[in-house]
């Protein structure tokens, strides 16, 4: 029996209907968004919880007076129907029955929905807005927030400090950036770039903060204009007094509240760009109102950072140095204990491997946070794609079982992801088989040469092919781009089978992650983070940063070809380079018998 | 010198000027489109060549009162220059430079630019529309062709009987057709369908033409609405008398000219599904005049049309092995002679090559005409990817050359279109390390499993990978469509780096061609047509229809992994069986010697 007390749903659905009323409203819009678009929320902003109870990473709910709807994606089908009570809720799909087919079919004419226009990005607003208007009723944006307004106990915004961020890691001056970012805007007949996404942010502005767990960036808002002119809408107390480190002089300091005011008073007769995927549509409606024309377009900071600069590009690779040791010593501690821990009832548990390799990372000072929660996961577990271990849930790795840990590091240097597949003892031929087809993906996919001009829809599926063959397949894409010190999820880029519109570029840097999941029995996964270079013939092609084994235990070598097998032992000496002068002598014998050469 | 009579374009382009000052216009477009967006258009719809003086198959012009302007593409950009008058026309980019862009930048405020509303579908009525508003100008259609009306000597429109084309070939009764046609737009919401495409029409009245040459279909529309009722516009002279061999009996018959009067007719206050690419733009504004709503989506007779039926498909197999017996005689026929005649200076020409394989196609009585103006080239005419030899430029096929055939027939049972490259007598390593990586990707994509779901776009760099390796490429597209004894490019689907909305999806006949090209020195292409198969398993495949040995001699065996190997010796034997009952002796054993196995 659940012992945990339940919130009180009913009474916020009450207090949630009674507002409606008072502010002349028939239905409400509660996402889990925050005013930043970011991947996670702070306990602020998790409105969605407390208004309906499901405590997922996504979803959006409507409350109408009289009935309400929540929307997940397929990842948590099962849990929102433990979380949700369906008297009040009906379930729908985040994607296949989305919020704006649900308004074109269920909305009543005349009745008015409310949004919070500073937690809707422009896509939002337009993809609802127009259902509601064809099913005859109003939307409508409403000053500040109701789920707020009800809720007393909401936790305070986070107000992680901020820290400078200098030139030594970033390699380019805020000077240089606002430069070229105003000549981004010139060229494209704006004025100003409004500015929420917290990475883009941070890169432009050379500060890194703390605001939400593994995103060392701080939440805020910026506005750039044409000549370099920036305004900074930060909470002063996530900044030191002192800012003599920062490269913050042009730069003007404003609360985050001002930011619609700011925009009224800076947009009127001038092109404000925003991004329409990002920005809230509040600036997109202030702009308008004070005279302003608002593009819609991808942010030009989007598409700057996207390119790292030699000095990210030389951290990337110098904590892929490290981070590849850490892994290193964390699989040679795995293949000491797990086994023999196993036999006597005392087993490794996905918790304390997690734990472990966070330990071994931590052994660098310029290591500092984990890039995302570890997926550390035995055997089903590793097939469900966002498997996190919890107290509850935690397995043991066993013999005979199959172990997946997906697991990065923010470094001062850069950011760090990769997945390795491992076992404990030998597995069985099916798994042999879906492991080998995911290496050769992987290979196929790292060592490809292509021409200036090619977008990640065409490239991905190189690495499901040797899947294909088996008639096999993965459900997710085959890579996103990384940040540096930034988010490890990083527009634009990706490798996917949904088009992406963003060329492949030098500098850039992306993941590549086939994978194989057989539900209820095991995961597998393979994946090396890769810049993208230039081969100087107008083709480009992939180097690997990751700098950790791969387990050839589980691959059939047979069914490698040559130059495949070379591709790995060649990859290895390089591990093997990059790792010697940073390992303990258990964990070199470790990893000389695990990169012995498979060519022959 | 050139003895031709050049035409006098100066008083064209006076009259066409003197035109518009009587119809209160300040521009005129004159595309080289016919009303139904052949790829091929009628000597009575090249009003462009008229216009201009220019004779390519693509283009168009504006002339305005004191300027004008032509847009040609990539192909045309020396030709053009030969024969336009420079101090008339400025050259503008079809694709880089286009006319929209033209009318965005080069329009005074306050100008009307006028078209024919029949030839521009809806897409380019909106492309030119907008910017043309943007300038302050004013876009408007005429009543009429004001070429035609200056064109004294314009020829008639071809009146190219029309045939039945029996069930027995379609497989697909019209009263079947009817139903499917009428399903889809109720699902589309759409009350009828106004059609222009020529294909889409003989497809659907299961009819055949002679209007155009390689294109066996008629001239014509058609409006079917959503209870199958159907009307044909088409020009009765081209018809027989006695139509008891067609599926008629439901079709109400009008003449072309009626057409907008007949949408006048049938669209008010009902939803006309429009082809934006397809229909012309006339279509559309007389739906939204007779009070009805314009719905612009891809034709639903595309779409039922793009999946070949079993009677369809087999008769795609049957063609093929005659076409493939034409092509072994015809390389039989072509290395008995081409060294011998070669050394004693007569060698055969690039036309005389292309007579002799639809000679050795006129050998079965299914075969009607080519399908497309046959690629004969030798050597550096190879590399223009559009060549077509003539009188002055036909060159010899010599020893030591690489030589280029793609060509294809039209049969009552299907539709076909292969490239083979050869040589006489030994090649280079450059052309054998170029050849082998075109072959590696034909062979990687005629052997792609690939999951439900998939688009060209994914699978398209497959066929270029070998090539990317050695920092090579192809500036085409990997594959096209084929209908069925319709025309030999057909929409939807394609294989190519721009993105596809068409899943893959069984039925489906495209080709696979990957090539490469050294300007001025030589081109090759490997063309395989293939249908898309169903395994079964969730996954599709291809299967080869085209049965033509390929060139080994021209190949770097070792370079072919054994895989590769085993696809062409499998390959080989399917078209050794194929074409034994079809040959004579002495073609036998040239193909008994041209398949040998390659993989020992």
């Amino acid at each position: 029996m659940d012992t945990r007390a339940r919130p009180d749903i009913s009474g916020r659905i009450g207090a949630l209907r009674r507002k409606l009323a008072e502010t002349g409203l028939d239905g409400y819009v509660v996402p889990r968004f925050d005013e930043h678009q970011g991947e996670y929320c702070a306990p602020h902003d998790n409105r969605l919880a407390f208004v309906t109870g499901f405590t997922g990473s996504a979803g959006v709910a409507i409350v109408m007076r009289d009935r309400a709807a929540i929307f997940v994606d397929g990842r948590y089908q099962v849990q929102v129907r433990d979380e949700v009570d369906l008297g009040t809720f009906t379930i729908e799909h985040f994607y296949d029955a989305p919020l704006k087919t649900w308004l074109r079919h269920n909305l009543r004419k005349g009745e008015r929905v409310g949004f919070n226009a500073m937690l809707l990005p422009s896509t939002w607003d337009a993809d609802c807005g127009r259902p509601v208007a064809e099913a005859g009723g109003v939307w409508t944006a409403v000053d500040g927030d109701l789920v707020d307004a009800i809720w007393t106990d909401q936790p305070e915004k986070p107000l992680g400090k901020i820290t400078a961020f200098p030139v030594t890691y970033s390699g380019e001056s805020v000077a240089d950036k606002k430069r070229r970012i105003a000549d981004m805007l010139e060229a494209e007949g704006a004025d100003l770039l409004i500015e929420a996404q917290p990475d883009n942010i941070a890169w432009f502005l050379n500060v890194r903060g703390r605001d939400v767990a593994f995103n060392p960036m701080p939440q805020s808002f910026l506005i750039v204009d044409r000549s370099g002119r920036t305004e900074w809408l930060v909470d002063h107390r996530k900044l030191p007094n002192d800012l003599s480190d920062f490269e913050l002089d042009d730069v003007a300091i404003a609360q985050p509240r001002q930011l619609l005011e700011r925009v009224r008073a800076m947009a009127g007769g001038r092109t404000a760009l925003i991004d329409p995927g990002f920005a809230p549509s509040a600036t997109a409606h202030a702009t308008r109102a004070a005279g302003g024309t608002v593009q819609l377009a991808r942010s030009p900071i989007t598409l700057a950072k996207m390119h790292k600069n030699e000095t990210e590009l030389a951290g990337f690779r110098e904590c892929h140095r490290l981070d590849g040791a850490a892994w290193i010593r964390f699989f040679a501690w795995l293949e000491r204990n797990a086994a023999e821990r196993d036999a006597s009832g005392k087993a490794v548990s996905e918790l304390e491997a997690e734990d472990r390799i966070l330990a071994y990372r931590q052994m660098d000072e310029s290591f500092v946070e984990p890039s995302f929660r570890s997926i550390s996961a035995a055997d089903g577990h590793a097939a469900m794609c966002h498997y996190a271990a919890t107290k509850e849930t935690s397995a043991p790795i066993r013999r005979g079982g199959v172990y997946l840990l997906d697991s990065g590091g923010q470094y001062l240097t850069g950011t760090t992801d990769a997945t390795r597949t491992t076992a404990i003892g030998p597995v069985g031929d099916e798994v042999r088989r879906a492991y080998t087809a995911v290496l050769k993906g992987l290979i196929s996919m790292v060592t490809l040469k292509f021409p200036k001009g090619t977008f990640g829809h065409q490239l991905d599926a190189f690495a499901r092919r040797p899947l294909w063959d088996l008639g096999l397949d993965y459900d997710h894409g085959t890579g996103h781009g990384v940040g540096h010190f930034l988010s490890v999820h990083e527009q634009p880029q990706r490798f996917d089978r949904r088009v992406n519109e963003i060329e492949l570029t030098p500098g850039m840097v992306t993941t590549i992650e086939p994978g194989y999941y057989k539900a209820g029995a095991y995961g597998i996964r393979i994946e090396n983070q890769v810049e993208v270079v230039d081969d100087g013939d107008g083709f480009f092609s992939f180097r690997s940063l990751t700098l950790v084994p791969i387990d050839m235990r589980l691959a059939d070598v047979d069914l490698l070809t040559h130059a495949e097998r070379q591709w790995v032992d060649t990859y290895h000496r390089r591990v093997v380079e990059e790792a010697e002068g940073l390992l303990d002598t258990e964990s070199l014998a470790w990893l000389a018998e695990r990169t012995a050469p498979v060519a022959g």
